[in-house]
């Protein structure tokens, strides 16, 4: 039983180790006042933003509270369930919001110590990603280990409990347990959707608009701080790709423990099921902090040693859970679950090879990419249509690592003769492969810190060559960021199937005789799976068109201030940037709204309509064309942005050209693809399945099938 | 059994209807020297591309016909399938020569008629356009009737039939008869997805190169003679959406009926129920060649009058119809069926229901595309961005429409208690929505004759009326092309179901003790799915970079002439159009091979490493997003097209503004979307399941699961 405890040590270490690191970044200097200023105005807009935002979300969590209140009162949930829900809302903002201060903090002190030399620079900037890496994990670990001993002890005394005919004790503890912690999913669900899908808004309308009118129309670089839109910009670096990826993976991350431990009971392996991925999840922080070690340079690398720097701490982690995973099953549970350590390496390697998929389609380094900045000679259509061939074309092999992931782990772990075991391995593997998790959203979560530093470097006027130093720790983060969104919607299909089997366990909990025909032959299963694939393009249009739309409104009040403010182009006066800033903010809130409700409304209305077989369809529906679809969007979106920068390094007439111009265009619809629809649509599958889980009481009483 | 006979008549009188209005076309006055010289060449350059079309295609049957024979030898196949799979290859293939032939001699014809009015132009451009939907339901009827009568005479001898354990001879008989047949239409699809993937290849990349260099770099008009690629993009409209269409449509209407014909059997239904959906497509042949009668418009019609006429056609078939397959179905099966009569109805509704949605998304009467034509001011970031959120959010209704057609076309045939009656119900109302093909297919083929017609009338400097008029005529042909489309997409999404349940029942045919596990938590059904949910992606990746790669070679070609030719520029020397039409001709040939080669390998590797459940996994997954994805790309296609046109009516600056420039590109992209991606997915879902059917006794001796 002493497994357990893992857990709690683990978020204790991940959260101690993120306060140490977060002291080292304040420690550095902050540099010259001008960049004081500057970072203060992003600070000030990011926090406004967030403040709102939280506001806004909390009505929404209010009416959902209220609604799970009501029925848990009428019996349909255990009365615990409306306040996991709120804390897996508040911790996940929590882990957006402490990610977006530290980032907002280290944008100045990076560009300062790049001034210094590239190693300050990748140091005091990675030192802000693993801040928010190991915040994102401590707090994850944290709230499931909370809960769990909470709901252990309270369940314990049988005066508690509720235990249905034929059931055993232990495994109505269990359910009850795990049901409480899938609603917590469900809230941290809920938050992620709405910061990523806020933030993204806001943050690539701000981007868009701001390229649209600076770049475009009135030929002024990036960040150029005349541009009115420039800090709303760097807000939305924070805002969005920060805390709105913070947030996400926080869901990311819980999602694939309490999948997996919900499905204890049905793979009949008692409180050990539970506990194995939450002890999985502990070894992953301590390899992850031993790796952050590892990440370091000497001076003058080149960005090849750099990406190695960052990948051999990636790589150390990996190799130490390998090690460590299987003593802890071999004696955690007993040689004949040998299996299941397959399974976790299975979702680990999978995860790697996602990875680096991912890095060979959008890196510069390699023939897709370079070969779309080909295109760019021929004009911007040419280079639209290969973009989304190269990301259509990039979605074949994340699939068919899923698929065998799927299949080894479902085997393997002894899914052949027991069918439930094989679905908790496809569980276990999803938790294998986000258990780096730390150090890999290090990696990632420092891009949006450097990119902040380059923008500061820019408008504090500092030697270019403390931007082209930031620019390289930027570039780098491009590829980075491609990995790690790689990892997010690799993890989030095995989270999802494991999920859809949840459901389908927690029908049999209501229901215990239920009769499910999940044939793909039942006319509601098929209509489900229709209504479930098409789900991820509606939510994708939905948040595209709101990009637009804001983007749109930021041009015109961009061109606006450019018209209207005298010598702001002569760089005589000041832009009015909180206005960007505001509208960002409002519209952002505006627009988030209609897709959250979407997540929240079609499992129930398809439960009540299909039941629900056709919500089990609906579910797997959602997860193919969801993943397929998040995937070429991500990797459309990163070869755009990486061919744009490859052609500002040189190639094919280089900035400035007709090709360079036609790059920008594929980059600028790239942005909402990689940074608001694509990885928007990971939390929207989970959040279906979490939904569909939570109001499963609710449609089985109430459905017309 | 009289009902038998409707068949042969109705194909018959269809053909008849067809020549007597080619001849009717053909008696029409081509017009001055310059514009038969200009028709000639168009002519030449699309015979020679299918004749070399042809000729490649070959060597693929013929690889096939020797495994099919192989396979027939070996028992695995019934003898005639190998021959079967030829003859749908031919009229498939035939279908769209005619086609090509009628619309071709049309062209020039068409433009001369427009000089005298508009009206007189419909009419050629009409006629041609139903000589080509008069040919394809009429061949496709006689080939299926054809087979029909040849094979229920043969297997009427016991000799000539193995009658399984426990089968009756009827049953035994359908079955030989509806595999071959299958197979038939396997030949069909096989012949329709090289026709549409060359052609469209051929077509969009002639376009798209033209447009490049000439409209963009060069600044001349479209269809201007100086243009070196201006007789290859007038070939390739013949080509792809003249050839490529017919033999697409031919494969969506003999596939409808054939798989619906081929769950007699299991639904229990004997010879009647491979009748029946003879017997309705007959009814359809013969209200349509009625409504054809109500084509026409008074002088001096607006376009809005231009559309209703061939609206009212449409309608007065449908009506037609819907009175008629009451007593067909009533009288032909008995009162105890008249639930077929209502999926019938339910597909005919459907499929004006789904043409009316892509009607509102991409027709510039309504908000969608006028918005789209605003993003336009905003530059081709903002127009890329909006046509793409365009063309997924009109795929929600489509989704649900079909949704709602399977469900009520099931249960209302009795599915609820006699699952394979539900899934004959769900055939049937495919059959019901392709039955006015005749008249649909005329108003969408007129299309790219009017177009031609338009270029024709350029390239011949005939007074700018005419263009205006063949304009007004191509305009509206976008409009009931992309409605079109909706039908083809909506119908192949209905007859890919039916071909499922075909193959589920092949099964039982090989192995009648087979034990399947079609849930959706099987997960060889679950990698299936993925498998099969990317398909269409990878296939939409290799269409659209093959038009990448063509027209990038087109544009360097074009630019070449410009360059090297003397006096081009200054209309003082002519340019080699025949160079350009070879270029995109061997390309098109080359690039074809790929796509085509993975609809026929994919089902037989995913058989035999996931089984007969992966095998159905993959086809769902595949007409999910399949279906989806078609819909997406055809109508941002539809509605950039437009959009474009819109703004050269003179909204947001008109032509040569900027925003015109920028819908230009959006219009770009589109193409090979809407012309060569889109429409070839329709075939992939298809032509995936045949081939499993086809492979099906192969792959459950050899498969790993």
């Amino acid at each position: 039983m002493e497994l357990s405890l893992l857990a709690p040590i683990g978020s204790v270490l991940a959260l101690l180790f993120a306060v140490y690191l977060a002291r080292r970044v304040l420690k550095a200097d902050c540099g010259s006042e001008r960049m004081r200023k500057i970072s203060g105005s992003v600070q000030k807009g990011a926090s406004a933003y967030l403040r709102r935002q939280y506001t806004g979300v909390a009505i929404f969590f209010a009416v959902l509270f209220a609604i799970l209140l009501t029925m848990s009162i009428a019996g349909f949930l255990t009365p615990f369930v409306p306040f996991a829900f709120i804390t897996g809302g508040f911790f996940s903002g929590l882990s957006g919001f402490i990610g977006m201060k530290i980032a907002t903090a280290a944008n100045g002190r990076t560009a300062h110590a790049a001034s210094g030399s590239l190693n300050a620079g990748l140091r005091v900037a990675f030192s802000a990603g693993a801040v928010m890496g190991f915040v994102v994990v401590g707090l994850g670990l944290f709230d499931i280990s909370f809960w769990f001993f909470f709901l252990k002890f309270w369940y314990a005394n049988p005066d508690h409990l509720v235990v249905a005919a034929g059931q055993t004790f232990e495994n109505a503890q269990i359910q009850s347990i795990t049901s409480a912690m899938l609603t917590f999913g469900m809230g941290a669900s809920s938050m992620a959707l709405f910061a990523r899908v806020g933030g993204g808004i806001f943050t690539k309308a701000a981007d868009v608009g701001a390229d649209l009118v600076g770049k475009i129309e009135v030929g002024i670089p990036e960040d150029d701080p005349r541009n009115p839109a420039v800090i709303a910009d760097n807000v939305g670096d924070n805002v969005g790709d920060v805390a709105g990826m913070g947030a996400d993976l926080y869901e990311s991350y819980v999602g694939s423990i309490i999948s997996t431990g919900a499905l204890a009971v049905a793979a009949g392996m008692g409180f050990r099921g539970v506990i194995i991925p939450m002890a999985m999840a502990a070894i992953g922080i301590i390899a992850s902090i031993l790796g952050t070690f590892f990440v370091r340079t000497k001076e003058g690398a080149s960005q090849k040693n750099l990406l190695s720097a960052l990948r051999r701490g990636v790589w150390i982690s990996s190799a130490l859970i390998a090690v460590v995973a299987y003593p802890l099953i071999y004696f955690g549970l007993g040689a004949e679950y040998t299996g299941l350590y397959f399974a976790v390496i299975c979702g680990l390697a999978a995860g790697i090879l996602i990875g680096l998929i991912t890095e060979y389609f959008t890196s510069d380094s390699y023939r897709p990419t370079k070969k779309l900045a080909g295109t760019s000679e021929t004009g911007p259509a040419t280079v639209m249509i290969g973009g989304l061939s190269l990301g259509m074309l990039s979605t074949v092999l994340p699939v068919l690592i899923v698929g065998i992931a799927v299949l080894v782990s479902y085997y393997i772990s002894g899914g052949g003769t027991q069918f439930n075991m094989g679905l908790y391995g496809i569980g276990l593997s999803a938790v294998g492969m986000l258990s780096t998790l730390g150090i890999t959203l290090a990696t990632d979560a420092y891009g949006p810190v450097a990119d902040n530093a380059g923008g500061i470097a820019e408008m504090a006027h500092m030697p270019p060559e403390v931007r082209e130093r930031t620019d390289a720790l930027d570039s780098l983060g491009n590829t980075t960021a491609a990995t790690g969104k790689g990892f997010a919607i690799g993890s989030a299909a095995l989270t999802a199937l494991a999920l859809i089997a949840s459901y389908i366990a927690q029908i049999k909990v209501y229901q215990p005789d239920f009769v499910f025909d999940l044939s793909i032959t039942n006319p509601t299963v098929l209509v489900g799976l229709f209504v479930g694939g098409v789900l991820p393009f509606l939510f994708a249009a939905l948040t595209m068109e709101s990009v637009g739309k804001v983007a749109q409104s930021i041009v015109v009040e961009v061109r606006r201030q450019f018209r209207e403010i005298k010598g702001l182009m002569a760089g005589e006066s000041d832009p009015d940037y909180a206005r960007c800033v505001d509208i960002c903010t409002r519209s952002a809130q505006r627009e988030m709204i209609l897709p959250a409700l979407l997540a929240v409304i079609a499992p129930i209305l398809v439960g009540l309509l299909l039941g629900v077989n056709g919500v089990a369809g609906m579910l797997a529906g959602a997860t193919v064309s969801g993943f397929i679809l998040a995937v070429m969007m991500a990797n459309a979106g990163g070869a755009w942005d990486n061919a744009k920068k490859y052609i500002e390094g040189g190639a094919h007439g280089g900035k400035g050209s007709d090709a360079h111009k036609a790059a920008v265009v594929g980059d600028t619809v790239g942005d909402p693809f990689k940074d608001t629809s694509g990885p928007s649509i990971n939390i929207l599958i989970k959040l279906l399945s979490m939904v569909s889980i939570v109001f499963a009481g609710l449609v089985i009483r109430f459905s017309l099938f």
